[in-house]
């Protein structure tokens, strides 16, 4: 054993350390494309929040790098290995400790996964909102490594709302609690939402507060097809003046119409260029989606089909879930995630099909409209080099688009490694620099997941 | 003219500085109790962001504090000037710059009074809703300093969640933007919420961009009499845990009971010991309310009166608009802001009633009862050093009981100079030291607000 290894295992349990190099691999790289991983020397389980201040002490000693992971679901690279460090998996700190439905509260431990949570807090009458497309495996504390959204946030934001208080393990292995268990509190700067999104660059989450909500009423959805991606934007931006807050919008441009149509046998006819699905959880969702039904016919729908019951919101809703699975099926694919005000949706939808077009590649488009929440998802043959390049190029004009329009680069997948030279671009030198000290602050070594993010 | 005010002078407009000892004097402070002010060297009100650089190059040359001010309604001498500063008065950056219902923000100057922005924003039927008590009076940029809450928050969140992006001038007169303008957006550390309530320490606000909702329906109100504060406590708790999400919901307790009736001839018993107020505003108010009165009279109200229309409603939360006149007029009164979580919302009043009878002072408590924020009231004369005393001990003793009870010592109102001895029984050691060091990076000269907070 190496000095390193030998060091962690004093402090933590059998089985605690693995550096077996097929399951290392495993562990050296989240689920993100483009994005390099190293080789790490070590993967660390720790089931303790002592182990993990035993960890981090023992890498600021040797001087070693840690990098944070939950379920490695992630899309930017944040959870990828770097040469020679411990990779700190949280996957065994996984239970949830409370859940408070007079203070609406759940504490849980960070590798707690959310469909999990969710199905708890749902047995109490409550919801926990945020709800990425990874939900049955992603970790809560992955969730608040990258400030994760969902489907969800068009009602119900995001998880920075959710997260009251942390309990962080610094990089020396000092123990950090911010936050608190109330409903409110302004004493001292918030650094509960600076720790949410830092990718584990800040600390390593071992404990969190997260606010519950009183569970939703099953949503009644809605289905419109379009016959132009502006058509569709126009009747997401009227929703949206109009005041209803749906509980889902979620929009599909005609290449992922196209797939969708292929894969699961749907029927839609050609002349549908955008799909636009939109749900409400209210007391009137039928008279909700009425009104949406009209305003989407106003903006020149060629078919608006709302749900009778649940069981045809599933049905419509299946659209959107076989969205990812059908445009995977067209080659390798890379998902971007950038959002802009959503009354510049239609014109990112417009710039994204040039892109494609000038790049001659396949580009899905998945939205959280309701956000102005793009996924733009470039397809193209891994095992072409020039085509591989291409689509890297068209990646990255996508994100300068955003900007273009006011947006920003990542509206909820986070930085990692894969848009950490466009980070720069987005903040700007004054804020990057803060950043930069901010992060010296907190770790002043940089042995936490180094050359992510900031 | 001194050097500070000449070099200020070729920055700023005709008018922009004042040095008049009387005017001065009125800007040397806000409107908390107990908090020592010092004598302003000029009070600046600059009009452009380039005049705040203007003033805070200067400053950083000299080496002159800066003291950043809203309204002056604040309630923890964050506002107060410090010997030889420049009080940077705000109120004449005091412009909507943008009201946009379709990506559901305004852009707004940080003078803008709050009253005006949530008119203006009815007018296209949206909202802004944090609404503290000084509403028609305090600034946006002064609610975003403390991180101001208000009467709406159980249901709608404090300022925290509606501040999207901001535009603040550093210490040394660099222009730093944080955020954004879309609904969703992780890119790098969240320097926006970091700045929310960081009392004119971090830098100064000069633009907003801050979230909007769709108006709500008007809001039907119930009063329910509790012969007791633990019944009434045991009511909150039962709301919540049911899954109702009031859009109001105040308690007061028999002290503020007894004034309001005093001052408002209310005509309620003298077997009320609590009153609590309760509103919704969805769709189905009186059916809410109806489930309301019900847990009210299970837990032990001698009366439950629902209002049957919105001018009923205003009756019944007049109440609650006298209660801090009616404990004015009682004496000099310092007012506490401690919230614990709700459940402990019964032993918080017990606590204090108990804390008041041991120093005999007249102690009442108005709460945002659903969010656990309690507003003890200390009373008392002015004019006697020795009450005085006692008094300044009560409200010691009142964040002590909350920290006990799992609180903070300040739900809404900020540390200021009135709590800053309190904030690192709070926050630890170890918050406490990362507090002081990212102050530091963003104003290394402690040049910012000194003395304030952290």
């Amino acid at each position: 054993m190496s000095d390193l290894t030998d060091r962690l295992a004093q402090g933590l349990p059998h089985g605690g350390l693995v550096v077996d190099p097929d399951v290392m691999a495993a562990y050296s790289h989240d689920m993100a494309g483009f994005c390099t991983a190293g080789t790490p020397a070590v993967v660390a389980f720790p089931e303790t929040v002592e182990q993990v201040q035993h960890i981090l002490r023992t890498a600021t000693d040797l001087r070693v790098p840690v990098v944070p992971q939950g379920a490695r679901t992630g899309l930017s690279g944040a959870a990828n290995a770097v040469d020679g460090c411990i990779v700190l998996s949280m996957v065994k700190m996984n239970r949830i400790l409370e859940l408070d439905p007079v203070n609406r509260i759940a504490v849980v431990e960070p590798g707690v996964v959310n469909a999990e949570l969710s199905r708890a807090a749902a047995g109490l009458g409550l919801s926990y909102p945020p709800d990425p497309s990874s939900w049955e495996s992603c970790t809560i504390g992955g969730n608040i490594g990258t400030g994760a959204g969902g489907l969800c946030c068009v009602k119900y934001g995001v998880t920075s709302e959710y997260v009251l208080g942390l309990d962080v393990v610094l990089a020396d292995g000092r123990l950090l609690s911010t936050g608190r268990r109330t409903a409110k509190g302004v004493a001292g700067y918030d650094l509960t939402r600076l720790l949410v999104g830092s990718e584990g660059t800040l600390g390593v989450v071992v404990r969190a507060v997260v606010a519950l909500r009183p569970a939703p009423a099953p949503q009644l959805a809605l289905a419109a097809e379009f016959p132009s991606a502006d058509a569709a934007g126009a009747a997401v931006c009227e929703v949206m003046a109009r005041g209803l807050t749906p509980s889902l919008m979620e929009l599909m441009d005609a290449v992922t119409v196209r797939a969708v149509n292929e894969l699961g046998q749907m029927g839609l006819p050609e002349s549908t260029q955008a799909l636009l699905l939109v749900a409400f959880d209210g007391p009137d969702p039928a008279g909700e989606l009425a009104a949406v039904g009209e305003i989407c016919r106003a903006a020149g729908a060629t078919e608006v089909v709302p749900a009778e019951d649940q069981a045809e919101s599933e049905l419509l809703l299946e659209a959107r879930r076989l969205a990812l699975p059908a445009l995977d099926r067209l080659g390798t694919t890379m998902i971007d995630d950038v959002a802009v005000p959503r009354s510049r949706l239609a014109e990112m939808l417009a710039g994204v099909a040039e892109i494609a077009e000038r790049h001659a590649l396949t580009i899905g488009v998945v939205s959280h409209a309701g956000d102005g929440n793009t996924h733009p998802i470039v397809i193209f043959d891994a095992d072409d080099p020039e085509e591989s390049a291409r689509a890297q190029r068209s990646f990255d004009e996508i994100m300068a688009l955003g900007l273009e329009l006011g947006g920003t680069i990542t509206g909820e997948h986070g930085v990692g490694l894969l848009k950490r030279e466009w980070l720069a671009r987005e903040l700007g030198p004054v804020a990057l620099e803060l950043q930069r000290q901010l992060k010296a602050v907190f770790d002043p070594l940089g042995i936490l997941n180094p050359g992510k993010a900031v």
